[in-house]
Order: structure tokens, then sequence, then C-alpha cells
């Protein structure tokens, strides 16, 4: 198996950390792209990647997963333990729901806040083969939208120990993740966010956190 | 099993065609709430789902699935049969691919363009507890992403008769649903995706399309 990986970039993370929570760090061959140097607009990732995005997982019998929920989905189903993405039905979709919405409320709402605003990304307000101008609004709400997300990591830490109940699941990472790539907008957990915040220094605790 | 559903609206739709999918029509009880008359916003049914949209799915334990993927999940792991997220783990991961793929870039581009240009969506730029005003490149940008999503299903159907690979799956009905939705813009599949066009009247002529 080989991982298309970017170090400094926050999708791909969360399939690193995915890997690290599984143990599969030292299985896996891990490729570097240099989204700094533009790597992934270069002919030979482009057919790999047509959408030219990390995270991208090759198999052995050379299928390719090209977004994070493919690679997650692989992983999972070829090693199940321990479950990241629920153990039973109910605990599944609840996993399910948590990481759609930490996706689109959170992660997606930092890309749209950084893309719209950040000086270096100027014609590339989305990933992908198309350029798409940076809309100033656009960038606003996005800011408005992470700190919204926030309040809902506050509310739900207020309830339950992580993300999708009472498991550490792949929702912990990706919110996670979030959380530390809104730092990139100086956007950080509210002071008085205490349960978000017990539960961010629990997930930053853990050994797949530092890979 | 208790389905809250909108018949007019094409989020509950993704799951109305999964279930039919799965020959459960008559096993599970639907609610419907009426968007148009803003139901999703009183208080009862903010109760239910805090997050305000449809679909929303309860179990008879009282477990709640708020989104359309906490939907689907739970529905493919108790009625496995037919399987509309993948067969084997290659196959389960090329299927979250083209889901996330067909959401990102088909499904929610149309909801960005029509919530950024209809009069009716004033402020109700995005789904959710939050009001956003409306920006109207949003909506110009969202126009041309599905323009963009329509091209890449004639691309995907030029290779393959599903959008996962071979076998008819979910990211179908969410990719069938997005044409749909997008002639609420009056965008339409170009004449010359001849592809595209035969892989919809396909999937149009399953039952599960009528429901």
């Amino acid at each position: 198996m080989k991982f298309y990986d970017c170090a400094a970039a926050p999708s791909p993370r969360l399939v690193r950390m995915f890997i690290a929570e599984k143990g599969l760090n030292n299985a896996i061959e891990t490729v570097e792209v240099d989204l700094r140097a533009k790597e992934q607009m270069e002919d030979n990732f482009r057919a790999i990647n047509p959408f030219l995005t990390v995270p991208t997982l090759e198999t052995d019998d050379g299928a390719r997963f090209l977004t994070s929920q493919g690679c997650w989905r692989y992983l999972e189903d070829t090693h199940p333990d321990p479950a990241l993405l629920g153990h039973d039905a109910t605990e599944k979709a609840l996993v399910a729901d948590a990481i759609w919405r930490t996706e689109q409320d959170g992660f997606l709402a930092v890309g749209e806040a950084l893309r719209n605003t950040a000086k270096g990304m100027k014609d590339r307000a989305l990933t992908g083969p198309h350029n798409h101008a940076q809309i100033a609004e656009l960038g606003e709400r996005g800011k408005r939208r992470v700190m919204h997300f926030f309040d809902l990591i506050e509310s739900t830490m207020s309830k339950q120990p992580y993300m999708a109940g009472e498991t550490f699941s792949a929702a912990d990472i990706m919110a996670f993740v979030t959380v530390e790539f809104a730092g990139w907008l100086k956007l950080t957990l509210p002071e008085t966010s205490t349960n978000a915040q017990r539960w961010f220094d629990a997930v930053k605790a853990r050994p797949s956190a530092a890979v």
C-alpha cells in the first residue's frame, strides 16, 4: 500500500492520524507530495489523482482512493481493529453523522476562510483542476462558521466524551485536525469552552496526534 | 423506524430512493416535514434535529441519524441486501470516494447556486440554525461548478456504467438527484453528454426514481 501525503497539509493528516491509530505506520509506504511546490499539479501526480489532492491511497492491486473518506473506508475494512468508524450499526451511523457534520461545518469552513483570504491562494479558492477566484465575503463567512463549529464542539463535549458519543472515532480525528487547522487563521477555541478544551487536550495527548 | 422526509426536497430524496432500492418502503413510517411552511424551524422538530434538516431517521430504540450519510450507513448495515455502499473493501472505498465527490462537486454546488440566488432564500444561504446572507458571486460560482460536475459525469460514464464502477450504488442515487435538482436552476446535462444521458435514463427507469 502507498500513501500520498503532504506533511504540512491538514487533509492528508486526517489519514495519517487514522493510519497511526491503526498501528499501520510501518506497514504503508509514504510518498511526500510537496503542495507548496505545486507538485500535485504536475503530470505524474495528475495521472495518479486527477483531482490533484492528497490524501491518496494506492493498494498493491493498483486501486486508488482519492478522498479521505475513501482512504478511511478501505483502511477500516481491511484493518478493523481498533474500529474508528464505529462498532455496531447505530454507532457506525452516529460516526458517519459526526464526520459529515465536522467536515461540512468545521474542516471545510476553515478551508473556505483560508482559501478565500490568503494572498498565496489567489484563484485557488477551491482545490482541484479548476481555478476559482477568491470571494472576500466567503472568507468572512467561513470565519464566522468556524466559531459556530467551536460552539458545537463545546456543546457536544458538555454531553459526551467524544464527537460521536462514548468512543474515540475518526470524527475526533477530523475535529482535532480542524481545530489545529483553524490556528492558521488565528482562530482558537474560546477560553470559556472548557469542555472542548478538555477533549482537545485528550486527543492531543494521543501518539497519533504527533505524526 | 421513522423517517422524517419532505417530498419536495432533494436531500431527503437521497434517503427515500435508498429506502426504495432496499425494498423498505412499507417497513418504515414516513413523517412529512413541510420545509416550505418552515416546519423544520418549529420547536418540536428542533428537538428532533437541532440542525433543522431532513432527512432524519429515528430507530425504534430512539437513536437518531441527522444526515444522509448517517441514514444510509444505518440502513446499509441493518439491511445489507442489496448492497448500495459497495460489496468488498475496494468497492466500498470507491463508493465512499464517489459519494464524497458527487456531494461536494455536484449536490452541494447546486445547493450553493440555488441558495445564493433564489429570492425566497434570502439569509438562508446555508441550511441549519444560523442565518447567512446570500453571496451573489457564490451563486455564479456554484452554477459553473455544476457544469464542471456534468462534465465529470460524462467522463465517468465514458469509462464505466456507474459512478463508482461496475455496480449501481448510492453514488448513483446522489448523482441522479443532483442532476434533477440542477433542473431547478434550469441547468441540464449538455446535449453532447451522450454517455451521461444514457446513465441518467437508466437510473430514471428504476422504480426507486419514482418515489
